[in-house]
């Protein structure tokens, strides 16, 4: 039988999600006479935008992850569970997850956004994610493996298969993972393995629409597409991908590149619970919200970030999916929760833009920020900087810091340990099974 | 057909292992007219000294491991593979690995040593060892992921296994590892875990023999203990293990720990290689070498460090299996190996014992160097720099000493992530298949 948390005598919220919007919209829950309990599938918090530098050996994992449990150390309020979520029971108020059935009166949708293939099984099957940090260190060993593997290749199409890496989508994460490969090439492979022709190491940034970073201004998208080219990346853009079987990319034009190790980053959808109003649905997969964040059809669920769209005359789609606007949904939310609560009246939302970034190497990256727009060397220590006072916790800033001092002086990246080698097909398992451990001995 | 790799025209020295021993040996071979293949079976060199720390949260894997093609760098002589040696095939002076068949001249088995359960098949599958960085790692999920299901048990005898643990074998990583956890529980859980009764958190060391840290003084021996009780450590000398089915460990005296986590440090035993001459070896797992590390019965093969055991009237089992006879042992080797290369004479390898050291916690460890023994912080801060100063790169020492300092003022550890969730029954595949990925694809 399944266990279940009943609720208490004070009002009861529960997150699901310890994302950027999750952490915050708990955190201004601190001290209010409100039951507040946070479920998860992993233990930490991880900081996404900067998960390209753990696939490509900058950083280890543990300096872009922060356990959950720390940063709600005590907010006494607050109970923290590892779990996946199954079903939302919205006629019992209540959430069935892994570990049992928690009752609620208030739900809130925070769980983010994942790898959108856009149905093309094949694909999904073939090419990489890299929008956690299991599929991180994955990518990591995948590429340490074929750079291994190319030193023993016999034939040539073999070879050129392990060398040829493929990065798919021309946003943020492409650019930035393209300049990071590209860089790895320039300054390690050379010495890493002296028997390899460096000519034979080519990499790919393919992008639909005809130019790189969609979101951004004109200037940053042409400074972007010259950096990387000085880097040695070629750049497709009004390209897309027809097939991908792990040996050959087919591009809808008919070109192929041998290639296995397409990275995926051609766009994203959101990770919706079921059970929902299944007309809240709506494009990107994401859920249909009010301007208060409340849910299409429900009375008292809630979602904020990647998963919600929040649409409006300028954001036809909602908000986009960066961090901020997580960030501001949770701030808003628990603003009005509180109000829910004490029966006072809502507050809408209102997004305030902070301009986007991107890098894409040493010296080297765009910044907008409205009408103020810049690129280069100044560009690239604001996003260090920026990226650096999002970072969770200090050890993690001063850790990630120490290490990108040391990459600048030394042109070495610090981590290409294949840990956990990668085999195709074989992911991680996706749930901490959070059954007591002799159970699961008796399974397997 | 598998893939041949012949021998050129200078004489081929084939180096299996990349620890201390090996690495020590192929150093010493640089800019000599000799052509080095080490072969590995991970891409990275493991500094085992601080695996414990790994396990308990204090270090990032990445810290302690440092990429083997970045030890050899600019060593034009060398050649370094990735994979997994299956058999010597000693009448064809050839070595066949999962990547083909290398011939050699001379070939070194520095291969180190596994934990040793001694035949008891029950413990080795329930039991978790801890002798290379993805058993660290799942010793910490593990860890980490009972602390998490002791949160939801809902019987006594359950909660019981989750927050038992058990530490088997009185060494120095025994020693270490029980010490690091009553650390754990001490300064971190009792944030973490607000709701947990932290009198219900048993740490254990089990050890067959009536002290602790055998090798040692008997200062070291009592202080060990003393620290270990001062931190809350159970110590069970003259106690041995009978069985363990995952859930009850049981004594030989018929005692009875419920627990679902044994840590076992209580043995280790030589890898060695299938096709050597069977009557070479001996107690432990160990080859038989004579004094210039041939292995009993090959006249081009030898062994060195943990997997070798030279028997000497002092040590009638072999040298200890310690970093500083590996690194000995290697260095000799070398220059041994360079003299009957060039027909000269060699010279017998002399041992020079550097003394031993055990951490217990934070300002308490013991060091004996001969007849100078210690005990206490001054303890610890030699241990600490010794440990340091050994540690492969300057990156890792940074890295490291970062994280002690921030540890040593923090009372924190800060890596207590559950990134890949440990499935009993489903260890990491333990080797890296060298194939290209493409074929792996098919097999998937």
């Amino acid at each position: 039988m399944e266990q279940r948390f009943p609720k208490g005598n004070k009002p009861r919220i529960v997150i699901v999600g310890g994302g950027f919007g999750g952490i915050e919209l708990a955190k201004k829950l601190r001290n209010k006479d409100i039951e507040v309990i946070m479920l998860d599938k992993h233990n930490y918090h991880t900081f996404q935008p900067l998960l390209y530098q753990v696939a490509t050996g900058g950083l280890e994992a543990d300096s872009i992850a922060f356990p959950l449990r720390k940063i709600f150390k005590g907010q006494k309020n607050l109970t923290f569970r590892v779990t996946e979520v199954k079903k939302v029971l919205p006629l019992e108020n209540a959430i069935e997850t892994t570990i049992g059935i928690f009752e609620y009166d208030h739900l809130v949708i925070a769980t983010g956004s994942t790898s959108n293939f856009f149905g093309q099984d094949e694909i999904e099957h073939n090419a990489m994610p890299m929008k956690s940090i299991p599929e991180a260190l994955n990518l990591r060993s995948l590429l340490l493996q074929n750079l291994e593997s190319a030193q023993i290749a016999t034939d040539k199409l073999t070879e050129a298969e392990l060398l040829n890496f493929v990065v798919v989508g021309g946003g943020p994460t492409g650019v930035e993972t393209s300049g990071a490969i590209a860089e790895l090439k320039k300054h390690v492979l050379k010495n890493d393995y002296p028997e390899l022709d460096l000519k034979k190491v080519n990499i790919f940034l393919i992008e639909g629409s005809p130019e790189l970073l969609g979101a951004m201004s004109v200037q940053a998208q042409k400074k972007s597409e010259e950096f990387l080219s000085e880097l040695g990346v070629t750049v497709m853009t009004n390209s897309r991908v027809q097939s991908y079987d792990g040996k050959q990319l087919i591009l809808v034009d008919g070109r192929i590149i041998p290639t296995s190790t397409v990275i995926w980053s051609a766009g994203v959808k959101g990770v919706v619970i079921d059970g929902l109003n299944p007309q809240c649905v709506v494009r990107g997969n994401r859920v249909k919200v009010n301007e208060i964040s409340r849910v299409d059809g429900h009375d008292n669920i809630y979602a904020i970030g990647d998963v919600a769209a929040m649409i409006t005359e300028e954001f036809p789609n909602g908000y986009p999916g960066v961090a901020p606007a997580a960030i501001q949904q949770g701030k808003q939310l628990a603003e009005n929760l509180i109000n829910i609560i004490g029966n006072k009246p809502t507050e809408p939302f209102k997004y305030f833009d902070k301009g986007a970034m991107a890098t894409v190497g040493r010296n080297r990256a765009v910044v907008d920020i409205h009408k103020v727009r810049f690129q280069g060397i100044f560009a690239w220590f604001t996003w260090m900087f920026v990226h650096l006072m999002t970072l969770v916790g200090f050890r993690n800033k001063l850790v990630v810091f120490v290490n990108w001092v040391w990459s600048y002086f030394s042109y070495d990246r610090g981590t290409r340990l294949i840990i956990r080698p990668f085999l195709r097909g074989n992911p991680e398992p996706e749930v901490v099974d959070p059954k007591p451990v002799k159970d699961e001995a008796k399974v397997n």
